[in-house]
C-alpha cells in the first residue's frame, strides 16, 4: 500500500476470509481485552482439550503455534538438520522452502502436474531415489486450489521411505469436510497441520496447530517459545470452535463465491481450476498476460496475486470475497481483460 | 490453577501489569477485531516509525518480535553456533538459557552479587578468559529488581571483547525513564530488548522489540516468522505509544505500590531489594522459608513467585498489584508469616 499510495485495496490477495471472525470470537475476545496484561496460558490447555475432542485425540497430540507457519519452523527445526533434504513441489505455498534454507536444508522439487495438482508419483520417485527428512504437501493445496482425495494421500504416505516425515498442510481442510479427508493419525512419521486463518477468519490472530504424535508434542514443547502466542488469540479460536454454525455458514457462501467465480471465468472466456479453497486460480493463457492483469487490477485498487511457477504461473489467483466484494472484483476484471489482449 | 484446583487466583507471580493495557490501546483494539481476518503488516511499518521516533532511530534500527522472548530466540539462532559459549548471571530471567541450549551453545554463569546485583566485574573476568558469542543482562534485572547505572553498563560493554555481543535485556526500562537509561546506541555487538508487556500492561500480546544495528536486523528479517506478529497487538502497541499519559500515570502507581511493599516489609521485620521495576523481592532468610511461605499464599489464593539460585532464594517475589491488590496481598503475607516461623 505504501509503495502504491492506494490506501483502500480491495484485498483479495491472501486467501483472507472475507466474512471476519464468528461474532461468538469477537464477543469473547472483545471481553477478554482487558485481560491482555495477562500472559495467555503457556500449555494453552483449554483450547488442546476442545480440540481434542473435535479430532478425537489427546491433547498431547495437539501443539499449537502462532499460525502453520510457526509449526513448520518447529517440525524442521526438530527434524531437518544440516545438509539434509526437504522435498516439496516447485510452486506450492514457499514458507516451508524459508525455514529449511534457514535451517541448512537442502530443498528438492517435483513440479505440478501439467493439470496444477501436486505429482504424487514424482514426489514418491525423488523421495525413494534421495530419502529427504521431510516431504511436505498442502491439501488442498496452494495456490492451485486443487484437493487429492484421502485415498492417494494415504498410499502416497504408505508408500514413503520410512525415514521421511510427511508435512501434511492443511490449511484449507475446513472446506473440503471431514468426510472427504484423510481419517485421523497420530504418527511420528506424519504431522498435519491446521489453522484458525482461513475458515475461522483470525489470520491476524495467528494461531494454528499441528497433530501428530504425543512423542512429536513433546520435542516441540521443548523447543517452541514458551509463551508465545497470544492470549486473545486462545479466547477467540476457543469461542470460534463452540461456534459450527457460523463456520458452516462461511464454508456454504465460500462454495457459492467459487461458483460465482467459475460462471465470471466462463462469461469471459476463460479457464479456472476447481478449488477446494478459498481462493479460484483463473486461467490468463500466458505468464506475462497474468502478471499485467495483476499489475492493472492493482491500478484499479484491486488487489490479487498470482502463481510464480508453472504450469500455474499462467493463472491469476483471487480470493473468495463477499457478494459486493465478488461483483466489484467482476467489473474490475472484465474492465482490464478488455484492455490486456490474450 | 489446574494443579490446585484454585479458580481465582491474585496473580502477582509474573510481573504482569495491573493497570492493564491504556484505554486508548483497548479502544483501538476493540475497533479492529474484525480485522483479525486479515493478516497484520509483516513488516509492522508504522509501529516501526513511531518507535523510531520514541528512540530517535531509523525503522531499519528496530525489529519486531512477539515478546523479548522471540527477539532472544533470533539472537542465539544469529549468533550462537552450536558449541559456542552464552555467558550469564545464575539465577537471572531464564529464557535466553533454553534458547541457546535449545541451539546447541554452551551456559557459563557469573554469581549474582551477594546484595542480589549481577556481577559485571565477575561476568567481565569470565567473558575475557572463554569469549562467549553472547552475553545476556537483564538491567533492572528479574528477579533481583536491581538496577545498574548507565555509566557502569557502558563501561562493561566497552570493556567486553570485541567478538562478544551483548544482549541487553530492558524489559522494565520504562520503569526507569530515560534520564537514568544507557544512551541511545545501535551497534553490530549490541541488542537492547524493549517490550509492550510491563509498563504498557501487553504481556498477553506477545509483542516487543530489539534495538540494534540495522545489518542485525536485516538479519533478523531472514529467520523471524515472516507473519509472526498479531495484528491487534500491533493496533495495540501503536496505540500505547501515543498515550504516553497513562504509561506515566502506570509509572507513578507502580512507585507508590513499591514503597508500600517496602512498608509492609519493614512493619513485617523483612528485609527487601529496592527495585526499579515492578515487583520487589522480600526476604524471607531462609530458601526453605521463602518456598513455604509461596506456597502458603497459594493456598489463600495470592500467587507469587520466588527466585530459585543463591542469595535471592531466600527471597519471595511479588509483582506490583493495585492498592487493593495490594491490601490482599498485605493481608495474606501478615497471616503466613505468623504461622511460618522464621
Amino acid at each position: 500500500m505504501r509503495a502504491t499510495g492506494v490506501r483502500e485495496l480491495l484485498r483479495l490477495g491472501a486467501n483472507e476470509s472475507p466474512f471476519g471472525p464468528s461474532p461468538r470470537a469477537i464477543a469473547a475476545m472483545s471481553s477478554q481485552l482487558e485481560r491482555l496484561a495477562w500472559y495467555g496460558d503457556p500449555e494453552s490447555l483449554d483450547l488442546r482439550d476442545a480440540l481434542a475432542q473435535k479430532h478425537a485425540c489427546d491433547p498431547e497430540q495437539i501443539c499449537i503455534g502462532s499460525g502453520i507457519d510457526d509449526v513448520m519452523g518447529l517440525a524442521v527445526r526438530a527434524f531437518v538438520a544440516p545438509g539434509s533434504l526437504v522435498l516439496t513441489t516447485r510452486g506450492t505455498y514457499p514458507t516451508l522452502n524459508y525455514h529449511a534454507i534457514g535451517y541448512g536444508g537442502t530443498l528438492a522439487f517435483a513440479d505440478y502436474r501439467p493439470d496444477g495438482t501436486p505429482d504424487l508419483d514424482a514426489l514418491l520417485e525423488i523421495a525413494r531415489g534421495r530419502r529427504p527428512s521431510v516431504v511436505y504437501l498442502a491439501n488442498p493445496d496452494n495456490p492451485s486450489g486443487r484437493f487429492l482425495p484421502a485415498a492417494e494421500v494415504a498410499r502416497f504416505y504408505q508408500a514413503l521411505p520410512h525415514d521421511s516425515l510427511l508435512l501434511l498442510d492443511e490449511a484449507y481442510a475446513d472446506f473440503v469436510g471431514n468426510a472427504d479427508l484423510l481419517p485421523p493419525a497420530f504418527e511420528d512419521r506424519l504431522i498435519r497441520m491446521r489453522t484458525f486463518s482461513k475458515a475461522y477468519g483470525m489470520a491476524g490472530a495467528r494461531i494454528g496447530y499441528g497433530l501428530t504424535s504425543a512423542a512429536n508434542v513433546r520435542t516441540f514443547q521443548k523447543i517452541r517459545l514458551q509463551y508465545g502466542i497470544n492470549r486473545n488469540a486462545q479466547v477467540g479460536a476457543l469461542a470460534s470452535l463452540a461456534d459450527a454454525e457460523f463456520r458452516d455458514r462461511v464454508v456454504a457462501e465460500t462454495a457459492r463465491a467459487r461458483a460465482d467465480y467459475y460462471a465470471l471465468a466462463a462469461e469471459l472466456g476463460c479457464g479456472y481450476i476447481e478449488s477446494r479453497t478459498n481462493f479460484v486460480c483463473l486461467d490468463m493463457q500466458s505468464a506475462q498476460r497474468a502478471v499485467r492483469v495483476v499489475n492493472e487490477l492493482l491500478k484499479r485498487g484491486v488487489w490479487i496475486r498470482k502463481p510464480g511457477a508453472p504450469p500455474l504461473d499462467r493463472c491469476i489467483r483471487v480470493s473468495v470475497g463477499t457478494v459486493p466484494m465478488r461483483a466489484a472484483f467482476a467489473r474490475a476484471l472484465r474492465d482490464v481483460l478488455a484492455e490486456v489482449p490474450a
